[in-house]
């Protein structure tokens, strides 16, 4: 539904982190060894605001620590061994796969009445089930197939 | 992700005509006692240009039948038990749950080259553990707890 490319991007920018931080030639990495936005942003296809942007989201979900200034970039804030990505999915939080009708129910009406009492258990379920498979993939094993 | 309510409203309407068909008042129905359009619109609370946009969809998916004219209306095109939710997820065609990043991959990156090969399996079974779980519920299932 309404396919959104935010997480794969997400997925993008925290795997490239990864990488680079191990891999990476001398000047994608900053003086301490951090890993540059404008680089980032050249690997995902992308202006350097939508990455840095993204990059304040994960370092608020603890998922990463950005350093300021010169010399600064961005690292892991734990191992990619750490982060599943369930952490991922939740960080970019883009709210649920599926929403409600969000018009006012129709209290004259029974099944505009009841419709979100009986939606709300499956949509959960689904919920619940693409989280507990983004949560079997860590970050690490999306490193190793790099 | 992008929460997207069109699913929730689609379901509503196959619910609405299944259960309206057998229980609504007379002046739901038209002559021929199919469910008039302008009560599926009071019932999801929207305007029935955007009814009549999704049951253009659902017939075009085979999943109702619109009579037009004097005494028109819509009703399934087959019994609510042979409907799953899976067939209106289908019917919606919003594209799947994930998109992958729209950008040109960079060759010259080693993650931006790679990243889709990486995701696509991961996609994919997301996306078939949300159909598998839609098509364990029928139209049928829900009519009954309405």
């Amino acid at each position: 539904m309404a396919a959104n490319s935010r997480f794969a991007v997400a997925i993008h920018i925290l795997t490239a982190i990864a990488h680079m931080s191990r891999c990476a030639p001398r000047k994608v990495l900053s003086e301490s060894g951090l890993v540059r936005c404008k680089y980032l942003a050249g690997s995902v296809g992308t202006h350097p605001v939508v990455v840095r942007r993204m990059v304040a989201q994960f370092t608020r979900a603890g998922l990463i620590i950005s350093h300021q200034g010169k010399g600064g970039g961005v690292e892991l804030a734990r191992p990619s061994e750490k982060i599943t990505l369930c952490d991922i999915y939740i960080a970019v939080d883009e709210g649920d796969i599926f929403a409600f009708n969000p018009n006012t129910a129709n209290p004259k009406c029974l099944v505009s009445s009841k419709m979100a009492r009986v939606l709300t258990p499956i949509f959960r379920e689904v919920e619940q089930g693409v989280r507990e498979r983004l949560r079997r993939t860590k970050l690490s094993d999306l490193v190793k197939m790099i």
